[in-house]
């Protein structure tokens, strides 16, 4: 079994001696659909792409003024944390962000410092809560990436919006989606993490619970019971503890900043851990990936790292 | 260890049950780029085009007569053997074929039954001959296919030419190339695996040989002294010696025929066994595949097979 933890180890190596690259490239503009699908979809490689949204109306409307007048009086879904740390593992649990019910105008008062809040505010509900919760924002947007649907031959499964205070933090861990990251204004900031690089992250199965916040402001967990465990990644990759997950010494983290106007596409299957600058407003395009020889790969190593973690 | 020797079998069945198709599929015509590089290349599956090149000349031009008159004095490199086996293991050797220089014409003359010939005549010289030695012949076909060009960004790698006996056969191996096989006249049979089945598929190595005929016309079996070992499959996968290698009783290959007019998308790093009818004529096209990601895999998945097989 030896032999089979430095052979991934070796594996891991080699992605990146053979293909990955040591930054996040850019593209400066939207692609060719079939060299992007044989560039880096195909190669599960990240990269930014400039300009490829320079003609939505929301890089220049989206400001508070225009929020508050357009859905001001929405009421949306907020993930409220004591932290910043929405679905993330705690001790010994996996706690997940009270979901509030909101108006998106008492969320900008918060963001915009008119009003003291305790707690972390986060609109980052997955569920296409752009096209399901802010209808009205959706003529700012393009419905798809053209290019990219092109490229799939699909459209996107969800197109969520992103709305957070400073401190809002997502945890690293990956999706089974192939994601278009646009942001509109101030800056996100990603750890990602290949694939190939799942024999050094470390992995645990934890009792869901749920953050809720009291009448008196403090935070409480509150165990979801019925519900099964949870596999979640316990390391933070801003403050690794080397000491009990020495294998991330051998992981290879790549970090990127997407600025207003970029778009990151972030592959299938990688790992990743997001900040932000306080107020960043961001779209994203979830493609549904497909489960195809990469997946079944991937299955093969995910399996194979966890029988040489519990080794 | 005996747990990553059961995963490795669980992950060529999840191979199947995932995105392999039970027999392999036929394409009506010659596909969009892109389409074919999302749903093929990218998916390494293999798939057979019809009409895929009806515009090729040679597809009505080559008879016998017609290669005798315009290429029949041309000296080709013809590979001949005992038994139509050429490179594969025979005993505990990897025995390669005589590689004799011959007339196009007198390699008709067997075809044709004009002449007796002891032993089994296959011009498979996979060196870009029909460009090398047969540039007569190049204004009969195209020089590449144009879709697999453009959906794979670069011309092929080399083109070579295909003319055999019914006996010559091509013993199960892989290649490193993106394969397009297309029949001009008669048939062949291919035996595929996928790469995922390499668990099942036996490896030894070889000291290499040749045959060399005497002037009595019997074979003979020469050492290349000073050559290192070949790695190579043992199994003949038309009588697999299941007592000697059971595991190959998990494999699952794919059988087709492709018939003129026919091409064959053979994605790289499948494994391969070739037969054909008497005379069969074909041209294929290797593109250099892409040491990305899925190459990647594959090499983590070849040494645990190693591994695995060792113990």
């Amino acid at each position: 079994m030896e032999s089979v933890t430095k052979r991934l180890a070796e594996f891991s190596l080699e992605a990146h001696d053979l293909y990955l690259n040591r930054s996040v490239p850019y593209l400066e503009g939207p692609p060719d659909p079939l060299q992007f699908y044989r560039d880096w979809i195909g190669p599960n490689k990240p990269c930014i792409i400039r300009d490829a949204f320079g003609h939505w109306p929301a890089l220049s409307r989206w400001t508070p003024e225009y929020l508050r007048e357009k859905v001001g009086s929405k009421v949306i879904s907020v993930a409220v944390t004591p932290n910043g740390y929405a679905d993330a593992v705690s001790g010994d649990r996996f706690v997940m962000p009270e979901e509030r019910p909101m108006s998106f105008s008492s969320v900008l008062d918060v963001i915009e410092g008119k009003v003291q809040h305790s707690g972390v505010l986060y609109v980052q509900k997955q569920c296409s809560n752009l096209l399901q919760e802010l209808p009205e924002l959706t003529a700012d947007v393009d419905s798809h990436v053209s290019w990219m649907s092109t490229a799939l031959g699909k459209s996107p499964d969800a197109v969520n919006f992103w709305l957070g205070e400073e401190s809002a933090v997502t945890s690293l861990h990956k999706d089974h989606y192939e994601n278009l990251y646009c942001v509109i204004s101030g800056e996100k900031t990603f750890i990602l993490l290949p694939p190939t690089d799942r024999p050094f992250i470390p992995y645990g199965v934890y009792q869901p619970a749920v953050y809720r916040q009291q009448d008196d402001g403090v935070f409480h967990i509150v165990d979801q019971s019925g519900s099964e465990k949870v596999p979640w990644i316990p390391l933070d990759p801003l403050n690794p503890d080397l000491d009990r997950y020495p294998q991330y010494r051998s992981a290879r983290p790549l970090r990127c900043s997407v600025k207003a106007g970029e778009m990151l596409y972030l592959p299938a299957l990688w790992f990743h851990h997001v900040q932000q600058t306080h107020g960043c407003i961001a779209v994203n395009f979830w493609y549904d990936m497909e489960y195809d020889i990469k997946y079944n790969y991937f299955q093969l190593l995910e399996t194979l790292s966890e029988v040489t973690a519990s080794t």
